[in-house]
């Protein structure tokens, strides 16, 4: 068949350069089930170049195993058209395989390798694709069903401390959430303190706190606490990160029945959460325990949780981000968003992902709030009403900058870190702190 | 936050005119468990043209009362950027409800309107957005996993004749396939005539019989006859639509066992083709029990097939097919695809999806060798060893053929059909023939 068409075929931008930059971002001394946040958190940022010099970015979390596996990737896709997607995906997979279950590990972030390579190719395509349209990142995803992506105040537990250089120290001339940052929240009142310093400057509607930190007793009170100040229209969660016993979620869950919106990972694993489920009418959700495409038959089979906490990251990017969204549709789950520490280019490819889910329930997780680093041309985003404004730019709408880069990937040097591990910056606080899967 | 980016946002071209026309296609006598085809098969071309002047268009079964919703549709759809599909599909859905599984209906083909609806304006969208993004609408899927898109012989019990104005009469003057479409098949000997007629004009290296029509012993007959024309390296499969009882199924599914690729449908919904399917180790394939994204989960729970047979007219739409390519690779489904009576911009359609799937392990079903009109500029699609090249145009690569729309426009007026039905048309060869939803 000789087909005519007015409309002439353009050749694909075609994958020239790979560049991948680890850089290190300040970090406050936060706490969570699996110890305490180093000074300064990890971040990959993967730029691509195509031959006829377009440039995508994304960024993903930082592991130099991750780093090294990108750079072993490039000759598998220097000359790769950027929209065949499929494809590329394909040719990692025929080199790396398929993750496992096992490579996940037991820590509340996702170490797989495979996620995230594809993750970071997929959205610095996906960002050179919009650039090439005209379009923005959400008109690739099925368009915007919203202008404005609303994200939840995240809490954490911490010692006093700014991280970074000032490590437990603090900077005397922060004023305002900087200075509140700072601070140590090691009780409800802390933590109470800490979500109305984070919500007059962010404006969040909604509350999360990161539990698995301190036995129970004291996190729920802390949550009681935020219900008395801040009443029945802000929602609350906690997330023990899979720490508590089926017990011990159970009796605290039922007590918690009033004052929350849904319950986070209070169990490890699937079968632990779909006992708890069964006994609790708050909706439970998770980013631990179905974390992958294979996770889902078991999950729909047993009943493991009402809500997935998605993360592009973890879960291959933002197309099988939507193809998530659709099975959650599909089998009644909710759709929510989990997050690590990250800078402004994840809080892109988040919000143009938010924008194009079909609902958004739920405000979505963002740890945003705790870094002050920034590598995007634009500065730091502003959220309005605990928001973000969707860019309206083609892409991504979000831009390196250079300088800021260079000075990140000299912290990264210069911290000697290459991958997460919170127990050893806990033990620094707490001599022979080990972390337990399951604790109270 | 202000972004600047060299890359300007292009407005997004706007739908500005929709031109819904039904067209009626020469069809042949063609038997089914519904009845008799009629000497024309019905289909609606939907034509979209933006503010800036592009034609996008696309292909559905044709319904005088899916007509009716379109034009309805109009005012809703009018003004819309065509790259905001998911606010396209709300509005729709806001308008019309969504569709119930009782709108369905019994016959082999699906009667629900926002399907329909929907699969018409996306897949004519996508026909646009590849035109502006100068790459074919495979591209806008992901990619493209494969050059060629395998189809299999899709054979029916028929009686004789040509069908269109000539209905049981036959032109004397046709030669080869078009000679051989035309004679009739009511035998097993007859339908290896045919197959082996529909092979060598079309290289397909796989067979499918649309069953249902006589008791099941013939039909049975007539699949080991095809065996042993064909040999063991041609796969076979058989469609009863659903008319088998649970006993008649396993009886000759297990007769089948060493012949068959896959059973399509062999009884009526999904609680008997589970019970068949745990009786069989044959493969079973459905479009009958299994054909929205509302049936899946029972699907999933009690084990109904194990291949869903998709059709982007009746799951809403190419990104919906691909969001139930996801699914099925999710539960370990195997997907393939349905047909019914078509012209080339519903192949075209097909063949993008086909091209973009991650594996295509069964060629898909196609009725095109069925029809002899076409309505794209180019001409009929070619088939090269049962394979369709994929288009690489930009949108879907193919053209509306003015004069040929005008045409078949006129047919569809002289003909007086509304809608499929194929009882009364049986009922002139059989008088007092009356479809049975279960009838062996």
């Amino acid at each position: 068949m000789t087909l005519t068409t007015p409309f002439p075929y353009k050749a694909g931008p075609k994958i020239k350069e790979i560049t991948v930059t680890p850089i290190a971002v300040v970090d406050p001394p936060l706490l969570n089930a699996a110890g305490l946040h180093a000074p300064y958190a990890l971040r990959t940022i993967v730029e691509l170049v195509t031959d006829d010099g377009i440039s995508g970015i994304s960024e993903i979390p930082g592991n130099s195993d991750i780093d090294a596996a990108l750079e072993a990737s490039k000759p598998l896709l220097i000359g790769r058209d950027v929209f065949q997607l499929h494809e590329i995906r394909q040719v990692l997979v025929d080199h790396f395989g398929t993750d496992t279950a096992a490579q996940r590990g037991d820590a509340p972030w996702d170490q797989r390798k495979m996620v995230h390579i594809f993750s970071s190719i997929e959205v610095a395509c996906l960002d050179i694709i919009g650039k090439v349209v005209g379009r923005p990142v959400v008109d690739l995803l099925g368009g915007k069903m919203r202008d404005r992506v609303p994200f939840s105040a995240y809490l954490f537990y911490k010692y006093e401390g700014a991280g970074g250089k000032l490590a437990f120290g603090t900077d005397p001339n922060a004023e305002g959430w900087a200075a509140a940052r700072q601070a140590s929240a090691l009780n409800p009142a802390e933590i109470v303190a800490q979500a109305k310093a984070m919500c007059a400057e962010f404006g969040f509607q909604s509350i999360k706190l990161k539990g698995g930190v301190f036995e129970p007793r004291q996190e729920v009170d802390a949550m009681f606490a935020l219900y008395e100040a801040f009443g029945p229209n802000v929602p609350l969660r906690i997330d023990p990160n899979a720490l508590w016993k089926v017990e011990t979620a159970i009796q605290y869950g039922r007590e918690m029945e009033p004052i929350l919106e849904y319950l986070e990972d209070p169990v490890r694993g699937q079968a632990a959460m779909a006992e708890v489920r069964k006994a609790l009418k708050t909706p439970l959700a998770t980013n631990m325990c179905t974390t992958s495409f294979e996770d889902i038959p078991n999950s729909i089979a047993i009943g493991s949780e009402d809500i997935i906490l998605s993360d592009h990251h973890f879960w291959g990017g933002l197309r099988a981000s939507m193809t998530l969204s659709g099975i959650c549709e599909t089998f009644g789950r909710g759709l929510s968003m989990h997050s690590n520490s990250h800078l402004g280019i994840s809080l892109a490819a988040m919000v143009h992902l938010g924008a194009a889910l079909p609902q958004v329930p739920y405000a979505l997780d963002t740890h945003y709030p705790w870094q002050s680093d920034e590598i995007i041309t634009a500065g730091r985003f502003t959220f309005e009403e605990g928001a973000v404004l969707v860019p309206q730019e083609p892409g991504l709408g979000v831009e390196l900058d250079r300088e800021a880069l260079a000075r990140l990937h000299q912290n990264y040097l210069d911290c000697g870190l290459k991958k997460r591990d919170d127990e050893p910056e806990m033990q620094k606080k707490q001599p022979g702190w080990k972390f337990q899967s399951v604790r109270w």
